[in-house]
């Protein structure tokens, strides 16, 4: 099977290293051919290599969903997930707009564009959280506005011509997410939630739980038979103080809060992905341990105690060899124990050990 | 870090697959620019591209044992496990020898060369088990004589000017491997013991024990020791009737029998392999899960069920990408289950579903 994938970062890495056990080979297409993925890829191709990338393929999937619109048509029919769940993730106001229509549980929400921004606000009052329409993930172009002074940082850093969501801020008491796998033949597989903790809207940590929150695996199933998903979906919940679920956001792609999958479970994401998109069987979500993982944010591998984080029972550490930028996701640590209060204390050290206790 | 890895089989393949993770480079050298390893590696090179490999390492292991002597003095300076190691494996009358002299428990043994063969095996007594001195794995070059007829089809496959090893064929209840890992500073981890079953000097199949041999531990990490391994060691042992243990043999690289560690185990011999010769601490060899592996012999991916091995829930497929030839190991299945009981049923399964039931 010859495996397209769109963007080079590390969940296409990984994708690649799972992959190649299945004997699968693999083609990248990025920009930037120092990409993680390209250095594990059999080739990676240049967005004007686009023609031949398709040709190599026999399906495409893609690890980012900001993909240039004319790209995602020109191989749309190798597409898993399909073209059309990709589109809906190109606006933030068409994917919650989707969640409003079809009846799922999302936080109260509008949207306005230019001048027109501070009327919606005063209508729907502050505090609110404002997330430009496109092209924002890891918490950027989102903003908790506070008072109306607060939207000159907004135009510092949009055009004032930009579409932009408001949203209620949710009192949740925790954040959790749930992954699921769907193949070609509909079959389907839930991982175990994790709980994830944010740190300026990028994941720092996360662990497995064994809750079980119906609700939210129902509307996990419901939604990748609704979007006709082969492939992954990962959804983020908040959980809220009243008890309700609401949806935070969705990804059709692998997902952060899944790293541990690798290491904790008896098939990981990436290679439940590969399987669903080449019409093979899945493999089995269930967990072999409980299991965490933790972010290694903006560090380069000096920065970081990698002895004594080595020195650390049921840890694997995952380094992607990319250019250190503040918060970036240089690398992260996966974790398993024999219990979840172990898996709890092994972040502890983890993130001692990676100088990144101050952020939790 | 820059590994080298002599040899470009799936032990290197699997090297480099975990030791990506770490975020390693990896320079291979072999005569196939189409090995395994050469398709995961930073660059693969040549025997007569040495000098150029050489200038490309921080440190240099070797994926199988039978090296030309040239080239490992030639990078013996960078060598883990060290070249003494390597030289002691080059010939199976040293290897024994090297036993009786330290006073290892192994299976009596003799040793000649041409014609002497005879009379040596008709004072040492039939049956008797003659392997050739030198290039001898997976069951080649092994022969048991049951009467000197049997010599014909030795000297047919051999040149009259070898030398021979004469074992004592053992009558073993079962046959066991451990492996060790010691890191440059000392370190040492050992893998729970598996279960081995071979067919015709190749490895079948294989599993987890939760059995401690006290014997066998102790010769292993004194083994370690003697040999002051950086790196792994992986000892066959047979367990006699007689409730003795006799060291089969040793390699001092990754082992067929430590695949499932890539599933089973906290840390997998392959990153515990790197973190040795990196001089890094050592990950622990504990087990997730009871465990095994069963190799595909001889199969291309066609010659399998595919689908069914798949729906197996706990089994990971590991394909190697080789051109198929006759009882070449061309990939690897690994188990995890709850209980060993489940394991050795799941291996059933998969000897089944690959159509190798008839040769267990």
């Amino acid at each position: 099977m010859r495996v397209g994938i769109l963007g080079g970062g590390q969940l296409g890495w990984m994708t690649i290293l799972e992959g190649r056990k299945l004997g699968f080979e693999f083609f990248v297409l990025n920009k930037d051919p120092k990409a993680p993925a390209c250095k594990v890829a059999d080739a990676c191709f240049t967005p004007e290599q686009a023609e031949t990338f398709l040709k190599s393929c026999d399906v495409i999937t893609y690890e980012f969903e900001h993909i240039e619109q004319g790209l995602v048509e020109k191989v749309s029919h190798l597409l898993s997930p399909s073209a059309e769940v990709l589109k809906l993730k190109f606006s933030r106001i068409q994917e919650k707009s989707f969640y409003r229509k079809m009846g799922y549980p999302t936080a109260e929400f509008t949207f306005a564009k230019g001048e027109e921004l501070y009327k919606k606000l005063v209508e729907f009052g502050l505090p609110a959280v404002v997330k430009a329409e496109k092209l924002g993930y890891d918490g950027k172009g989102q903003y908790l506005v506070e008072s109306l002074f607060g939207m000159d940082e907004i135009f510092k850093n949009h055009s004032k011509s930009e579409n932009f969501l408001v949203e209620r801020r949710v009192n949740f008491l925790f954040e959790f997410s749930l992954i699921g796998v769907r193949s070609k033949r509909g079959d389907v597989r839930v991982y175990p939630m994790t709980i994830n903790h944010h740190e300026k809207g990028v994941l720092l940590y996360n662990y497995t739980s064994s809750m079980h929150i119906k609700e939210a695996h129902n509307i996990l199933t419901s939604l990748m038979e609704d979007l006709n998903i082969v492939g992954l979906l990962a959804v983020e919940f908040f959980f809220c103080q009243d008890g309700k679920v609401l949806i935070n956001e969705m990804a059709p792609r692998p997902h952060n809060t899944g790293h541990y999958t690798l290491d904790g479970c008896y098939t990981s994401q990436f290679e439940n992905l590969l399987r669903a998109i080449a019409n093979l069987p899945l493999g089995s979500a269930k967990l072999k341990l409980p299991s965490g993982m933790v972010n290694l944010l903006g560090a380069s591998i000096q920065d970081i105690d990698v002895e004594g984080l080595l020195s650390l029972e049921g840890i694997k550490l995952y380094w992607y060899g990319k250019e250190k930028r503040e918060r970036r996701k240089m690398g992260h640590i996966n974790i398993v124990a024999n219990t979840q209060k172990e898996v709890e204390e092994k972040i502890k050290s983890v993130l001692y050990l990676t100088y990144q206790t101050q952020r939790v």
